[in-house]
């Protein structure tokens, strides 16, 4: 449902999907055009939003679920999202006071404290993108993987903010070149970066393990993540973790002096 | 020990705390010119920290604690600080991942829930600014303190990027026009927003009430916080849901099914 130069047929993928059985769909942007089919069809509908109005806004139409989606993620922010930034810690407490419906935590999760925190917050779970991408499974080349994993907190950089279309990538020399021309000037035109932005030349990077071959995106998560795990092994490990920081900081807390 | 234009006598400072009996004390910059002799008369350091390559530096000169604060904060940046751009949550796992020593999670804390989190996360304990601000004891004129319980998570402004001197303020017709000014060069001198920065101007918002007289610092908590409390009421409410945050997402969490 985002802006996009020749519309797809929205209404098509969602009417396929449906004929395939498939029960849970997230949506972004404006659900209205497919939401009524797709309830009308049992499929329960998880909306990604960036801000808490939107979220209100999505509730209202009648979506299912929210996916909230913090400053740290890795995603295009799609339209006017990123350019809030407002941290998934903040965008979490405010859901848990406003919303009615269930929501999930997305962007800076990567491990079983993270579930945990989320949890605490609130959230009915996390959702991953970054943290997915260094699994053994995922189809994208082992030098991105390696390159994910070698990353600290500084690894990512804010480009296109100037065109309000704020997006998290990996800082390379690619992000960092867009980065200086768009800060270069006052008013830059998308056309000077747009050849450096090109989803071709980041796909080649997931292919080849050219790291540096385009822009390509992964969230602030990346961070935190120290291994290349099975997809298997990393959602056990995560469930284990969780249980074992909730467990630990509940009986320290309930062990120590009161007020 | 930060930058100023007329360094001030720490070591005097220091040597005034230990006299009164002062047992714990916060540092921020290069605590080197003072830490030998808080040590050596039994007083135990926080060093306050942006990132986590200073905290290392810090636990490395040999402080005892550090305060890490993510972008969520709402205090002077005091240098590059806020450049970094990295939030409570990622920066708490980076923490948890590399540093040896205790540390205390600041920026973005409000509520028991965020005590809990930091709990899971690693810390030992919050540090909290705006949360204080809101109480029926703070010295500051109540029409700024119904204005941050009117506030939501869009309620701030980050100013003086461009100066590498980022700033969290609350939004009003003063930052606005700083972020203005701040926008409309390449390349602006500190000159052309000193007058609307000053410090006694925004002095004046604690003391008249008048929010818009100037600039005056707030963090993203803003947008969590919701009453007046006593500072004791407060410090229990906190306590008491940060308990209840943990017992009831622990015990979700070990009831259902496992993988």
């Amino acid at each position: 449902m985002l802006p996009a130069l020749n519309t797809p047929d929205y209404l098509g993928y969602a009417k396929a999907a449906v004929e395939e059985g498939i029960k849970i769909i997230e949506t972004a942007g404006n659900p209205e055009p497919i939401l009524k089919y797709l309830k009308s069809n049992g499929v329960t509908v998880i909306h990604k939003c960036v801000s808490l109005g939107h979220a209100l806004k999505a509730q209202a139409k009648g979506v299912d679920c929210i996916s909230i989606d913090g400053i740290e993620w890795g995603i295009c922010s799609a339209g006017h999202g990123g350019e809030y930034d407002t941290t998934s810690m903040i965008l979490l407490g405010r859901c848990a006071q406003e919303l009615k419906i269930p929501f999930l935590a997305s962007g800076g999760f990567a491990d079983g404290k993270g579930l945990a925190m989320a949890l605490i917050l609130g959230a009915q779970g996390i959702n991953m993108g970054t943290r997915w991408m260094c699994t053994v499974e995922a189809p994208i080349h082992q030098n991105v993987k390696e390159a994910i994993v070698k990353m600290d907190e500084n690894g990512t950089i804010l480009v296109l903010r100037k065109f309000r279309n704020t997006t998290r990538l990996a800082k390379n020399e690619v992000t960092l070149e867009v980065h200086k021309i768009e800060n270069s000037k006052l008013e830059p035109q998308f056309q000077e970066v747009a050849h450096l932005m090109s989803g071709a030349r980041g796909k080649g990077v997931y292919e080849t393990g050219d790291i540096n071959a385009g822009v390509w995106s992964v969230g602030l998560a990346a961070g935190l993540i120290k291994s290349i795990p099975t997809c298997e092994e990393l959602a056990r490990t995560i469930e284990r973790e969780a249980a074992e920081a909730l467990s630990k900081a509940n009986s320290l807390y309930t062990n120590r002096a009161s007020l």
